[in-house]
């Protein structure tokens, strides 16, 4: 918390507040509010989106392996030892650019968990059930809920993100042009077309840090 | 630009892009158009936020020193030696949880530069001169200018962040509600009525990563 808290925020106000779940009582019955809610938009896009057709019909696809973890994910939800739920004091009107002034401290914080051993993954799960949560925690009106992360042990061990080449996503001088210079590190290439996962359940699943939200299946749509 | 990319994003969609400004003819003007935004907003908010009296009025005041950290920051931003524009390339319409696929990796390339030994600063100056940078850099309407980042050499040395306590900051079980274990650790407090600033330049200052904006005065409003 202390990582997160040192964060940049505009004029250095210092907006964002983090509001910890552990064990109470409030704590236990918003985590189980929070948890269903996944459970139930997961089965939805596990629905809607096709994670039980085409290439997911194969069990050791990516695809049927990423509806699996995200299953494993939303049922364990409720139970997971810490749920932080990350706010924002507005002090202007809400707008596009306010997470500046709290995604940056939850980065922090999702860092620092992974130096200490710990998973963090960022959702937007609270969002389904943000009215309950507010009369819940007492959290006032003015105050965005930016965020809901879950913190625990991983169950498999910390891999390489699974991101897209630098080429493709820096450029130089106008949109679209490319940097020469942006050319990943050796060793580190690691797409959908790159080499295999180098473990199960590590890497791209959520247990991982630098994951926010579901992850991509790596044969979905990008 | 490595470690930037490597940030979450939802569903791992990766929709973050980072259009780097160094020193080509379209890079020399954005950064100039840019720089002038930021001398006329800064000077309007120096007027109008009182930057000249009180304790501004002493030159070694916190306030005054910040003034003239600020005003040297907006002279010599069109001379930035690399300006970043990181941007967005929108899936859903604009809302204010969507920072989130785009502040992470901002907060990654402060940490990286800093760790490098430059200095970061984030800021949303670009905002003033957003359709013109369109036009002039090709950015897409459907991309979000999510924030203009300077890097360079930081003229002081860095410094310990000012930040309020964690007690403020983070809550437990319900709003408001102090978590006991959340205590600085020894040796870190650093807040307004903490102790002194470290060495002049550092800590607050624009030069110093972390910092978001114009940084705030020890005594101005918080």
């Amino acid at each position: 918390m202390f990582a997160a808290t040192r964060a940049p925020s505009g004029s250095n106000r210092q907006p964002f507040r983090f509001l910890v779940l552990a064990d109470g009582p409030a704590a236990t019955a918003a985590k189980q509010l929070i948890g269903d809610a996944a459970r139930r938009l997961w089965s939805a896009k596990r629905q809607r989106d096709g994670y039980t057709q085409g290439s997911a019909a194969r069990p050791d696809s990516p695809k049927s392996r990423l509806a699996d973890t995200m299953q494993q994910y939303v049922d364990a939800l409720a139970s997971v030892p810490v749920l932080i739920l990350p706010c924002l004091n507005r002090y202007r009107e809400p707008e596009y650019t306010e997470g500046a002034n709290v995604y940056p401290a939850c980065q922090n914080l999702l860092l620092a968990a992974r130096a200490y051993g710990y998973g963090g993954v960022l959702t937007m799960f609270h969002k389904e059930v943000e009215p309950q949560l507010r009369t819940m925690l007492a959290i006032p009106d003015s105050t965005a809920m930016s965020a809901t992360i879950t913190l625990g042990r991983p169950a498999g061990q910390h891999g390489q993100v699974r991101r897209r080449p630098l080429s493709e996503l820096v450029y130089q001088d106008a949109w679209g042009e490319p940097a020469p210079w942006a050319v990943d590190p050796p060793g580190t290439a690691f797409t959908a077309a790159g080499p295999p996962r180098p473990v199960a359940g590590a890497g791209a699943g959520p247990a991982a840090p630098g994951v926010a939200g579901p992850p991509s299946s790596a044969d979905g749509p990008p």
